[in-house]
């Protein structure tokens, strides 16, 4: 049974359910943490998604409430009637940016996995949050290393014109010009990679 | 610090995570509880999202993590480029019941307070989810009856002409043929109401 101490209750009257209805606070509170969202953003096969999922795996053994989205789960679903025109893109990223701004709300950590090459895109997602809750990670890795590593052979298959506008090779990717944190993984193994991120939410003292 | 007991371990395999991936399962472990969604259909004023509000607080006191959708945080947010025409009614839905998936996923429980007239919507959200994670609430409470209460006075204005196509004045509502539990608010108050939800959660064993 959760409840709170009689000094939390006196320090913090938002903790109060106004109405009966529980907000954010009440929920990081029972969480024991705040809720924010971790953007990791990158060429593809850049290793967001690998760092992503074990980054998750760490904050899950240490009891953190989390969850990942990507083309996985969001392609396959809520943006499954969304294509890659400019006006699909903005779409998929506007309601990738509402439903992050909903997981947040429920307290949650949020990892995301997205390429997401265009700067507009990630200011539109941080606009939508609350201060300090858009976490910006650049995994930064050359093309050509990304290619080497590439499982599904996509950057073969983008130079030889067969995939169309694809980041990295045909397509522009816009490097962050200011991201909490760079993740260089052609230098870092992905332990290493894991690490990082984890020491920085320490010292951010996002996690305990 | 979370960690599982070995017997735990032992038990159940699926609780150790493939490819660093963590589950549903495990995050219902990692909370304590299952997920599912209390689906709340009913009337505009028939108490849903009153009861829905109540239902939360009651389930935070229990430590479960929870949330709840209605109009406010979707028609404002993700939704919010949809109109009211059959085609995007439908697709209102759609993207509920993808986000709803994701939520349980995620390992909560969730609340709605759609009035969703439509058995063909209700039955497609529960389509999405897996068998016992769709959990329909009827909120029975005779139109003139919400007609009284209605705070904003939206069956009035229906009555007058000036809302077409109001669900409980000119737009139908198709009564649940077999919802898990019907709650009659013309005859209980608003914390009986509460008190049927948790007793039928209990003893479903959704709840401890």
């Amino acid at each position: 049974m959760f409840s709170l101490k009689e000094s939390e209750k006196a320090e913090e009257n938002f903790i109060v359910p106004y109405n009966g209805h529980i907000t954010k606070k009440h929920r990081q509170k029972l969480n024991g943490h705040k809720s924010f969202v971790l953007w990791f953003t990158g060429l593809p096969s850049s290793g967001k998604s690998t760092i992503a999922h074990k980054v998750e795996l760490e904050l899950y053994k240490r009891g953190i409430k989390t969850y990942v989205f990507d083309g996985d789960n969001i392609r396959t679903g809520l943006n499954k009637d969304l294509g890659f025109t400019e006006k699909e893109r903005d779409e998929n990223i506007r309601r990738i940016g509402e439903v992050i701004k909903l997981f947040i709300d429920a307290g949650l950590v949020v990892l995301t996995a997205f390429v997401s090459p265009l700067r507009k895109h990630r200011e539109y997602v941080k606009s939508l949050l609350e201060d300090g809750e858009y976490i910006e990670i650049y995994v930064k890795c050359p093309a050509e290393k990304c290619a080497e590593r590439d499982p599904k052979g996509h950057y073969e298959k983008a130079k030889l014109g067969i995939i169309k506008n694809f980041t990295g090779v045909d397509g522009p990717y816009e490097e962050p010009q200011s991201p909490d944190l760079v993740i260089e993984t052609d230098k870092l193994s992905i332990d290493e990679s894991v690490m990082a991120v984890l020491s920085f939410l320490k010292n951010k003292s996002l996690i305990p």
